[in-house]
């Protein structure tokens, strides 16, 4: 027996919710085997973050080397890079590798808003990341903090879309779940195509993890072959899935439920 | 809906084989809500371990902080603790918070054979880490490490298991699965009760992350309600079968399949 094997080189988050953990938990549902390559730790709750530790840019590396060079890739996600010299260190090693399927959660803070990459680094994100991804899954924090451009309506999702194709990637999905109106509205664009991705809003404040399981569940979804419109559909069903039966723990923003779909089906 | 609450507090495989990863795996296969605390990071996959960065014990005391004092915990599970003062750290910790269903995985070497518990650190994981188990799941290696005996046959466990009685957990549980023999026999062991649990033993390589795997069906069961005797039995059935079901990977030593029960029902 073997498994599509996904690869997530992002930080984690002690409570559970986000991070690599939010991606192996998806990754499992979702039957692929789930690797790591661990750039930060964060001493995280449903409250905040309430510190973080960066892990060495050389033991990123490291970690990259042995998972790639023994058991293989087929398709990888990146999230919070923390910093520009792991930025670097991922970009070299993406490239040095030829790892050529990389879904791109530019994770610039946490729910709560605290902070998960320094201000010096969007730089680096932008001129070394973006151009690596095979999709980008912007909200609209970070759509304007990469690109510059404020969506404030739906019809600015367009133009939005068009600035972050600009710095490089193959496809953008700009998520407007934050947009007002009863559905949550995403546009995913690759400078010519653009699809429309609609799910019912969930009234719960149970939403932590949500980026991360949404670019987690994309590149699973690759990982099983479907095409990248394919894939952002069927991991657009299962994040909403996931959001509309959060989990109620800790005194903040619970963790959505990953295992749904066997917990409680349709 | 809300979930039993599982901390593991180990190091990271980056293979996803074996450590938190296993771990957590583990846990939402088993429909726990699954945590972290981190306290050692390895660079690893199914060949060996290249490199470990430990995380600074105010860290690891910094993570658990943020999550029982927040999300709350039903059981802990240990592994990997790698030095004394990170054993130290996660000792005072527990003790601090009043953590009292503790699952101890003495894990001094991964599967490979590689060290995973610093030679000076012996001392602290018998002396402040035993006392604290509910349950402790030493194999044969740790078991000699830990008290001195030498189990060549199945009639040395139980002077194993008193051996590691006397070092402080309520239960113990030796893991005879390096014996000779057509069955796995391991001994459970309370100072009274002894109940021998067996399972039938696979024809396969792949085992990386056993011992993770069952020290977190173990808690994963226990945070389920079940008492000790049961929550074990259920574990190596748990165990075994993800064994039975190994997922070819790497040139080593391949992983565990976690999700075997609903990949390859009976």
């Amino acid at each position: 027996m073997t498994l599509p094997r996904v690869l997530t080189i992002a930080g984690s988050d002690s409570g559970g919710g986000a991070g690599i953990q939010a991606d192996l938990k998806t990754f499992q549902e979702l039957d692929v085997f789930g690797m790591t390559v661990l750039t930060a730790l964060t001493a995280q709750n449903t409250v905040g973050v309430h510190g973080v530790h960066e892990v060495p840019p050389a033991f990123v590396r490291a970690q990259l080397d042995a998972v790639v060079t023994d058991i293989g890739v087929d398709v990888v996600k990146t999230g919070m890079l923390s910093s520009a010299p792991l930025i670097d260190a991922v970009a070299d090693g993406i490239a040095a590798l030829g790892l050529d399927r990389v879904v791109v959660d530019p994770v610039c803070a946490s729910k709560h808003g605290d902070p998960l990459l320094r201000p010096d680094a969007v730089e680096s994100l932008r001129r070394r990341i973006l151009p690596l991804a095979t999709v980008v899954t912007p909200n609209l924090g970070e759509v304007e903090i990469l690109s510059g451009v404020t969506v404030r309506t739906r019809a600015d999702l367009r133009p939005a879309a068009e600035a972050m194709k600009a710095l490089g990637p193959r496809w953008v999905l700009v998520k407007g779940g934050h947009l007002e109106g009863d559905d949550a509205v995403d546009l995913l664009f690759d400078g010519q195509t653009e699809v429309v991705v609609t799910a019912p809003r969930s009234e719960t404040a149970d939403t932590h993890g949500t980026g991360c399981t949404l670019a987690s569940a994309i590149a699973a979804h690759l990982a099983h072959g479907e095409d990248v419109v394919t894939a952002v559909r069927s991991a657009k069903d299962y994040v909403t899935g996931a959001i509309r039966h959060g989990v109620r723990l800790g005194r903040g923003i619970g963790p959505v439920d990953h295992g749904w779909r066997r917990r409680a089906p349709a």
